[in-house]
């Protein structure tokens, strides 16, 4: 039962996922968001106050799913180029599965709410931290370890990493980040040289 | 009569910005426009054909305006450093004037509607452009020419501003892009040093 109410709760915040980066923020409405997960609109309020509460747990169930594959992907790399191979491949994911199209939507709303800019702030500074130690575990072993601000540079890549998805939505053709993908693996395999 | 109808066109246009950054794009309608401007709804309708027409005018009418401010405050600059300080007085207006976020809440609305992606898609274009004929003009006068990918690194920082815009507008404390804009104002120093 317990189970059950889990699973059933995670269908509905896959809908809500998935009806975000497909629909916008502005038609997201309970009965889209029930329409794409295939039950009723009252199910929702079964497992959620209102919708506001469910975008905020929509935040931190993307969030913690992606992490968690970040994590499992990037654990014990030591090749920068290999890392790049992996980011862009997660990149995909996230593309693919809607992802961080749907934290878009829920950055733009939070405009207009509070709770749930809360809720976004903490997910990026979970993000920011994980930036911050894979970014600083792999200038540690270049000479360029302690003249990098590894703090600021997690902030920009984080920064870039939203901007970067927010660009190739725009684009029919998913040219810009591929090439910039192609730039930084050049520029890894190069940091690799330096071991 | 022709100046009075531009006047009172960008009137709607600095209306629909303003409201677009403090209330979002969801809650943004021609009543809430016209609020923020102190004139009627039914202006909005003697100079744009419907909403979606005004969201496309004023991408094109921010963009523009910011670019004009960009260009004059970076032309014949020569000094990585100078330039550095001269970007982040302009960051600071963006924020303050509320043009990034309006259009970010374009950007995520675009998600809904193809003709407001391809205004989105050209304004991005434009600042591609005017930050790779920048960087390429730094990256000229260093040793590194001709060894960055300029356009690359032009699409990584117009990414990374949009990005950036974002995050700084969750926080309620202004620190994460202050310390950003302190590390490279210290990288150019470096390469301002090595000319």
């Amino acid at each position: 039962m317990r189970v059950a109410r889990v699973e059933a709760r995670e269908r509905i915040l896959r809908a809500a996922t998935k009806t975000l980066a497909e629909l916008g923020f502005a038609r997201t409405t309970a009965r889209a968001i029930a329409d794409t997960g295939g039950f009723a609109p009252g199910v929702i309020y079964y497992h959620f106050a209102d919708l506001d509460d469910l975008f905020a747990a929509t935040v931190e169930f993307t969030s913690q799913a992606r992490l968690a594959r970040y994590r499992a992907e990037t654990d014990g790399l030591t090749s920068a180029a290999e890392l790049i191979t992996r980011l862009r491949a997660l990149f995909a994911e996230d593309r693919a599965e809607g992802h961080v199209a749907a934290v878009q939507e829920l950055v733009a709303a939070a405009a207009s709410s509070p709770r749930l800019a809360e809720q976004v702030r903490a997910a990026v500074e979970i993000w920011r931290s994980f930036a911050e130690t894979l970014i600083g575990r792999f200038v540690a072993s270049t000479p360029f370890a302690g003249l990098v601000p590894v703090s600021e540079l997690a902030t920009a890549a984080v920064a870039g990493y939203l901007g970067l998805e927010m660009l190739s939505h725009l684009h029919a053709d998913p040219t810009p980040h591929e090439a910039l993908f192609d730039a930084a693996h050049n520029f890894a395999a190069i940091l690799d040289s330096l071991h």
